[in-house]
């Protein structure tokens, strides 16, 4: 077999079979095929796409590139969540301990943020020594003793993705459903779950810009988990603005505490209880919403979620702490109406500016800045109201603050907004 | 700025600016973009093409990235000529020594084979001394003293077509019209030549299979030629069948030696004053096609060509000695008919197979094999007529005769065959 022939083929838009797509990726991840060879393929992909069925075998030849986790010696029925990530998107920090705490056991590994998007390990991380880095067998034990743990990737889980996001990222070939797909699918199937949660975002803050996308990423990765025997539902949610109210590590953390503390917004706080409610009948258990949310609000996740955190090395009186940073700037509204838009992209970069993100890998994140939106798209609102507030560790300039406020769309007509757009099972 | 936003800005079929070529390019042999960018971007380009303006950029860019010859010591007006390659195509060792026979500089360098194409270097260097290394101010200095040079393509023109087109080959991004057309482009316009005769095969022993590619491939060639103030004219030709009679190094030589002498086939003689004529009218002489066939059949063309040889350290006594193949097998035909297809590529890669062709760069040739035919498509034929012998230097077994039999059609009526296609100027 040769690597270029297989890039034809693909470019001539015939599919690989088995054979070829593991020989394909084993020779990618063991150097015998090299970056040139497989940045051509990917970009054939890209244009040409995958078959189902090669989408399948792409993902497993992923999967067996690396170790796997073992979490049969944890017993009942294990779950995992993965979002395709997005703006002041802490629904993990809130989701992992609301469902540990119905005694359904959650073994996550997550991801870092990049540009506008935010990554769980980096909201853990603005906990004074919260550990994100833990062994297998450390992780399974904290499984089997708090049940729940959310810890940082391996390096040994699913090698060839790790090469081959990395090669994408730098050749214009992210944006590929059957790539996407795979690449999440592999490192959820690796880590091991019998039920996996996919909250596939949709609008101008995430991956997939259009419903039409996101249903078929979704349809995609129910399917892939489908066949190894994992239960799988994608719920497909609106990233058109950012999630909850806080956007910024030290601030999003906070405003998890506030909703496990009942005091969160009702919109985010059910959204929560409704994706937990999917994700406990995944893994055999009815619970009305009722009682999702008295779970949720009356102190019995935030417990989960404190054990979690002390077991993994954090602080729990530097959790509860306020941000630090040094400049806290308040919006007001200039005129009355309802909030239209509160773009998720503009506000993410924006964010990211301020230090919450990283433009680039290798920057560093200043943990206490962010904003805090008081109003929501939907929201009425009156001239002089809280708006929102921007915390920064440097002064704002003018500049900043007109662009922030331009940003803000306000109008004379009410408005609805849809957090769950489509459940795809 | 970053390649992977111009990888992406081509997948997304926008237009890169000249700046941004430049800049491409410049990046690329200087090492600081990685051949896996410049995949993935040569990938785009076979999917979304070029503009006229971003391919005149690019060959421009390639022209800039290494030396350029310059002829302006020689007096009159030099040409030059190029063949996209083919089965049997010896026409510049004919060409050659012919244009400069009427006393118009010819300052060629040319490529070797691979796959069932063969290359003009090989053949000459199936002549026993010949030198095809030449520095360019002895190329400048033999074109001087002589009126004509056939040399290798020297490592320092084009560098950026030497990295770009071995990347291309292993990555399936070679058939791309723009790419095709930059590689070639910048590789005449760099060799400094006044005038370019392009000559463009089509059919299934060719690079371009249909001849609307050919026609695209052949304007885009003109423009870039006429862009920077080069004639240039394209002739698209056949490439069903293989040129002329012999294919093999040794054999083609002896062929061209033939028909420089009068006894070779009229219709490879008559297409080779067409060139010809097409050729001297670019560099401003009129001339009759009789004129033209005098000087190739007279010796005028010959001495020009032994000349050449000499001059490059070639010996005379071995150009016209036969092939030393050990193994001469003769095929006849079965049947009554007309032949009516001699399919090149296949009778290509049987050539190969024999050693007169090259599968990977780094195969030898056997210069003494190969396929001499004595009837070609159109020609009448009888049961026991001499169809072809081949030579080889190991015994043929019965399964490569009965093939080499299979890919010769004979049918019952008679059919017209025409060399050259079209002609755009």
């Amino acid at each position: 077999m040769r690597a270029v022939d297989l890039i034809q083929k693909k470019r001539d838009g015939q599919a690989l079979n088995k054979d070829e797509i593991e020989w394909l990726i084993k020779g990618y991840v063991n150097g015998s095929i090299p970056d040139y060879q497989m940045s051509a393929f990917a970009m054939a992909v890209y244009f040409k796409g995958m078959t189902a069925e090669e989408t399948s075998h792409l993902t497993m030849a992923m999967v067996v590139s690396g170790k796997t986790v073992d979490l049969t010696s944890i017993s009942g029925v294990k779950v995992d969540k993965h979002s395709t990530g997005g703006v002041g998107d802490k629904v993990t920090l809130i989701l992992v301990p609301l469902i540990a705490s119905f005694g359904v056991p959650v073994a996550k590994m997550s991801g870092r943020g990049l540009g506008h998007t935010g990554g769980t390990l980096d909201k853990l991380e603005a906990i004074k020594g919260y550990q994100i880095e833990r062994s297998q067998e450390e992780f399974v034990q904290q499984v089997q003793d708090l049940g729940l743990a959310v810890i940082g990737q391996s390096d040994q889980l699913v090698k060839a993705d790790k090469l081959l996001y990395a090669l994408r990222d730098v050749t214009a070939t992210v944006d590929a459903i059957p790539l996407i797909a795979s690449s999440i699918m592999s490192k959820k199937i690796a880590a091991g779950a019998d039920c996996i949660l996919l909250d596939v975002t949709v609008g101008d803050g995430a991956f997939m810009k259009t419903l039409k996308e996101a249903e078929e990423l979704s349809q995609t990765m129910v399917s892939l988990g489908k066949e190894v025997g994992r239960h799988t539902v994608a719920v497909i949610t609106d990233m058109s603005q950012p999630l909850g109210q806080a956007i910024g590590n030290r601030l999003e953390v906070l405003e998890a505490l506030q909703i496990m503390q009942g005091k969160g917004r009702h919109d985010i706080t059910d959204f929560i209880c409704r994706l937990a409610q999917l994700l406990l009948k995944l893994a055999g258990q009815k619970r009305s919403l009722a009682e999702i949310k008295k779970h949720l609000t009356d102190g019995q996740a935030l417990q989960k979620f404190e054990k979690m955190v002390v077991y993994q090395g954090g602080d729990l009186k530097d959790l509860y702490r306020p941000s630090k940073a040094k400049f806290v700037t308040k919006i007001f509204a200039d005129e009355d109406g309802y909030i239209k838009e509160l773009p998720a992209l503009a506000f993410g970069l924006f964010a990211m500016r301020l230090g919450a993100g990283r433009a680039v890998k290798t920057d560093f994140l200043d943990y206490e800045t962010g904003i805090v939106f008081y109003k929501k798209v939907g929201d009425p609102i009156q001239k002089g109201d809280l708006l929102a507030e921007i915390y920064a560790n440097e002064k704002l300039s003018e500049n900043l603050l007109t662009e922030f406020k331009k940003n803000v769309k306000i109008d004379k007509e009410e408005m609805k907004v849809t957090e769950i757009l489509k459940i795809i099972t």
